[in-house]
């Protein structure tokens, strides 16, 4: 049988935790070259209302050692809103019922057979944070007691999640643009981190002085630059534009989740607004993030972490992986199947007697 | 609702005509820089049997005039057997009941949603078939009258559709070293087609002076050669390697399907035959397709077609794109909507409420 699974499933089967852990072992196996990650690839085109992009997103990984290959799809309507100044890529909800596209498929790589199908909303947010959480555990100074968060919305919650289980936080601020988001966001998270994450006016409030400055936020232009960047201070980003390249300039130690761009393929009339540089965007576009150390190689110790607690460290999580979501999959399958959770359909619907 | 469908609903709502009308009109929208077509990757790791891999292959097209967008993927068990002095590429079914695993998702691009998912095998036939077929249409003489098929596995039931779908044609040989295969399916296409399919004793019996001379084999060693090549014959192949380089540098006009490469990620320890170079298979993996024109040029108008009679012209069908899934997937969509056929299932199900 084959599972259909939903984001309440995930939620359910999957904690921050538990993918730090299935992510440290599978980068590990990339690190070494027996698993593979086909990058992300972007196809847009026009769509029919202006200013608006269709864009068919896909990533795909394979991983031996779990046993397991997936791909993560996303088919969303994209906008473009300025708000407070800043440019935000916004998904909007054009699905039957106001819903958004996203999926996974998690194949057995044994037998080839689809095991799971199911949205990739709460694994992505949770492989997000556990990613960036690897990113703390390899960099941040052990001592690390305070993180800055900007940023309050759907990734941000995961980001303090995973910090917290890394390093032994004892002070959160939280700053975003949107005051009444921020507020709520911080109430709820106090409540889920049973530690107080305090809303604060401004981008250097939050900042100023913590062990650990997360951005966490869906903004396409720089929202930290070097004057904020600090001795000892570790540096963590969920987008590629969200640091300003004179701030990672800065940094002593700088790591990347993967050297791969996005590949791009823009049917005519396409405009991005991240594609286009400006002075503001410190031609980010240009930076090459294939020159960086990854974080699988990293883990494998294949590459410098942090020699002093003076040091400034940066980790970059600048793509994603299909691959993440094949770890993270292999643990909710396996976790679905011992608690019989989810809809089986069965799996000769997804497979065939003919050769393909 | 999604709909979920079975080879069985493809073969019953895609015929090999349909399938040349839509793919025409999307290849000029693919011409024109409109749509979009992500091209084929392969991530290939070492699997646990010895001379056996597994491969995770994806691609992806979006087609805004047909308001469709695909993802097209196979999770594939694949071993290398020889036959007859020829490497075949092989996969195993492998997936329990002993089935293939290969799957079409096909999206709205207007809303993003799913509208169905199925398997690919029938619709890979056809559209080969197609794409040939309009190779066919494109460049072989109007008075083409004779075809010569190497191949009866199948890939070559739709090839020879195509063929007499395109052109009057009142003669056809067909060779295959399997002989019983190659009687089998000579006498099936017999009574398809209404034509008599002869098969015959080797490649060059059936070639020997036909206007057409078709490749429909699994082989990834050459199995056409340049001393075969006649005045106004139109070359046809399904796969890269079936035609040896000296007989392509032969033809005065060469189309091939797409300029792009596989995309391959390969994992440690990963010994893929094709990849290989030898002096038997010509140095095929050094001819560079993106240095021919496409067959969405050639439709365009973009690309000169045959000027006379006595020219050679080649179609390699070199490499196939998940843009045909989508354009074959939108007619077999609207008719299984029309005609009530597939199983429906809850949109929601593939579907979320929070930003991915």
């Amino acid at each position: 049988m084959t599972l259909i699974l939903s984001n309440d499933d995930v939620e359910k089967l999957l904690s921050v935790n538990d993918c730090i852990d299935v992510l440290e072992k599978a980068y590990l196996e990339l690190a070494d070259g027996t698993g593979v990650a086909r990058t992300r690839s972007d196809s847009i085109v026009a769509a029919k209302s202006p200013d608006t992009l269709y864009s068919l997103k896909s990533m795909d990984g394979v991983i031996p050692g779990l046993g397991v290959s997936a791909v993560r799809i996303d088919s969303d309507i994209v906008t473009y809103p300025n708000e407070g100044g800043k440019v935000r890529r916004v998904k909007v909800p054009s699905a039957p019922g106001a819903r958004y596209v996203g999926l996974v498929l998690l194949f057995s790589c044994e037998t080839g057979e689809p095991l799971a199908i199911f949205p990739d909303g709460v694994m992505q947010r949770i492989r997000v944070g556990a990613t960036n959480g690897l990113g703390i555990k390899y960099l941040a100074r052990e001592d690390s007691k305070s993180v800055g968060i900007i940023g309050s919305g759907w990734q941000a919650g995961t980001q303090l999640m995973a910090a917290c289980a890394m390093r032994d936080i004892d002070k959160i601020r939280c700053f975003s643009p949107n005051k009444t988001n921020c507020e709520a966001f911080s109430k709820e998270m106090s409540e889920t981190l049973g530690l107080e994450v305090k809303p604060v006016e401004s981008a250097e409030d939050a900042i100023n002085g913590v062990d650990i400055v997360m951005c966490a936020t869906s903004s396409i232009d720089p929202i930290f630059f070097k004057n904020s960047v600090k001795p000892g201070m570790h540096l963590s980003s969920i987008k590629t534009f969200e640091i300003h390249p004179s701030a990672i300039e800065r940094a002593d130690v700088v790591v990347v989740h993967n050297p791969a761009r996005k590949m791009r393929f823009l049917g005519k009339g396409v405009q991005m607004p991240e594609l286009q540089g400006d002075e503001n965007r410190g031609d980010i576009n240009k930076i090459d993030f294939g020159n960086f150390p990854t974080l699988p190689q990293l883990i494998a110790g294949e590459t410098a972490a942090r020699s002093t607690p003076e040091q400034v460290t940066c980790f970059l999580n600048n793509i994603g992986l299909g691959y993440q979501f094949a770890a993270a999959g292999s643990i909710v399958y396996a976790k679905a199947k011992k608690q019989g959770l989810g809809r089986e359909l069965p799996t000769d619907w997804f497979t065939e007697d003919v050769h393909p």
